[in-house]
């Protein structure tokens, strides 16, 4: 044990929510609340911005049971921002302010839980607070639905949205099939650079091959492939489910979201509909089928009542982690996790499958500035399709169900009474 | 009761499906194979196609335990069709391969699991039946998300795509406040012509107010009423949320979402993205803010594991029901619903409200071609949002979850062998 370090400690958000962000905030929150040397903890609202502008939320204000809705309420009930901070050696004003407020309030605990950019945001403050010699302990806590953290084994939020989007796959491939008329469906998942959640797709073909084709972003995509692959699939089954990534690129690296197809498609007008749209537009003018296009958009960010359990609980323990390592003396480092699990189960996990999840210290200047992207031996060499690698690695994380409790049917939220500080 | 016909039975599903209509499905068959004098049980593979084509699957051939997954499996297991049925006097070819199946395979007892249009072609088969004096007893099994079946006071499929809707936008709700920046977001939902799906979007309002307006193809649509709309509710709330009905028109009755807007929209191209899109698009010209057009599509009739356990046992009632009035010898009916329940609970329907179901069997020929609207007085007076009526009205329903069984993590959905006869 370090010496005892008495002071308040700030939680903030950053960055696009997910369906288990507030289980970790809730891991820091609870874990402070009960810490004796932890005089006060503060919610900021939206983000970094809430402490720049003086608005923090008194946790100590809020009820035990709303605080406990925190495990299965989506998104960043503090409030979230994508606030770039400057660099301290160009501008110190922000870093300024921030000094101002901790001293005001006494703030020796910083936590910030966000994703790439969020991490970037701590170990600047880590860095600055360093150099103007006051004390105070900084943790990242990660979250992303794009997995795409270095060091971390996994992120916080992709288990989730990865059982949302398999679960989505599997409903939908349901419905595509009743009729004996043919359909080719294209399911768009989130992720402009790395293609975690596109490949999460893969899950829904545990029980029967319910996701044919998949195109991430680590491969270049080419629209005359693309057309091959679907014909041969519908040739063969009479449908074809594929999902591909927002981030898909040509490879001169332009999105193909962004691009305009030649005219033999006809068609060459903006696009307002999103990229699987525009891909089941194309594939109705080639193979002359019936098509649907279906965006995934916000609601596998949010869909919190198919939440995993696992995520859920390891998203609170990262939480945990981060306030009992600053107890310990630890700053300036991200909360991670390293896991074994049972390699070759496949899609046979839940009878056979072994795993195990610590939580782990990264430190905060390894992690802030790299994107981690699926490996290159997880993905077919068509690069249309998700290996066992992935399956192995992604299976254990969706298990357990979310403790979400209903009322009138419906979620029962937790609604926080944010009183300012 | 009624003197004992001995004979087999054929079930056959219609339309588009959704997640329930397995459980009437199945309702109908544990119960036929459970009767004595119910010698065989049939499932027409894609409905009455299934039955010109001689493609009838024997359900005694299916294990126990996966028939039983039906009660959580969404879509149409057996297989569904959109065929219409000339009218006998027109053209006889149909009723007679019917005729000689039913001759085949002994069948005296037919069900068929569908909406609107599947009550006509069971209406036809009846009538077609008592004319050439075949002895047959026929059941209309009603399914539809849409609502719209006449008087039965709802229809299985309903409740379960309401709370999904309702589920889904109390999520995307909470995603879409966390930034500081304001966000308009449009959620397009089901139901050409009748907006009883769009009206569950109220529901998402029982804890607090997260859906602002909701457009019903009930009332005509008016562009720059909308574009007002939007821009109060904006300006009072830096946010807004609007459910608005695929079905949507204009006064003159053409749909919104194929008509072409005025240059100044700067929008004059074909659409691609659906509605959804198109208005956040026009939102985002007129008001300069942040858009975001989101399609449930089908999603929302897809979506079983967030279907309502009310839905699933009043679908698997409905069925059962069908089986026992032929039974009991009466025929040429559709089972409905009769349901009392409390009035202006409203929102506090949990902890106030009282329901009762019965099943009530209507005669065919009256429900056959009659589409039933959301009621005038649900709706309110400006055309922007739903009434206390409907609330009373859809809260009951949407009550109790399904009992869907998971395997890794993900649905166990059935997996029907289908041995044809």
């Amino acid at each position: 044990m370090s010496e005892e370090l008495r002071g308040a400690l700030i939680i903030g958000q950053s960055g696009g929510p997910t369906s288990v962000i507030n289980a970790s905030a809730y891991g820091v929150i609870r874990t402070a609340l009960d810490a004796d040397c932890i005089t006060k903890v503060y919610g900021a609202h939206y983000g970094i911005k809430g402490v720049l502008e003086d608005q923090l939320f008194d946790m100590d204000e809020e009820d035990r049971e709303e605080l406990d809705k925190l495990m299965y309420t989506p998104s960043s009930a503090l409030g979230s921002c994508r606030y770039k901070m400057k660099d301290p050696d160009e501008d110190e004003t922000d870093y300024k302010r921030i000094l101002e407020i901790f001293q005001k309030y006494d703030v020796r605990y910083f936590c910030y839980n966000g994703g790439n950019d969020s991490m970037d945001t701590c170990n600047k403050i880590s860095k600055y607070m360093k150099k103007v010699g006051y004390e105070c302990r900084v943790m990242g806590v990660p979250k992303t639905i794009d997995n795409d953290l270095y060091g971390t084994d996994h992120c916080p939020g992709f288990a989730s949205s990865a059982k949302y989007i398999a679960t989505s796959i599997m409903e939908v491939a349901h419905d595509t099939v009743v009729y004996d008329t043919g359909m080719v469906t294209i399911i768009e998942c989130m992720g402009r650079h790395a293609g975690w959640l596109t490949a999460a797709a893969a899950l829904a073909n545990a029980a029967e091959r319910n996701c044919d084709l998949i195109y991430l972003p680590e491969r270049d995509f080419d629209m005359e492939k693309f057309v091959a692959d679907v014909t041969k699939v519908y040739e063969e089954k009479h449908n074809c489910i594929v999902a591909v990534s927002e981030g898909i690129h040509y490879a001169d690296g332009s999105f193909v979201s962004e691009a305009k197809t030649s005219g033999t498609d006809g068609f060459g007008h903006a696009q307002l509909g999103g990229l699987a749209a525009m891909l089941a537009s194309i594939i109705k003018d080639r193979l002359g089928v019936k098509t649907r296009g279906i965006e995934l958009s916000l609601l596998q960010r949010a869909g919190a009542h198919v939440a995993s359990g696992t995520d859920i609980s390891e998203s609170f323990a990262a939480g945990k982690a981060a306030v009992e390592a600053m107890l310990d003396g630890e700053t300036d480092h991200m909360v991670g996790f390293e896991c074994e699990r049972s390699e070759e189960m496949g899609y046979d996990w839940e009878d056979k499958g072994e795993y195990v999840c610590h939580t782990k210290l990264f430190p905060l200047s390894d992690v802030a500035n790299y994107e981690k992207h699926v490996p290159d031996e997880w993905i077919n060499e068509e690069g249309n399709d998700i290996l066992g690698g992935f399956i192995d690695y992604a299976m254990p994380l969706i298990q357990g169900e979310t403790p979400m409790k209903k009322k009138n049917g419906l979620p029962d939220f937790a609604k926080l009474k944010k009183v300012l500080a």
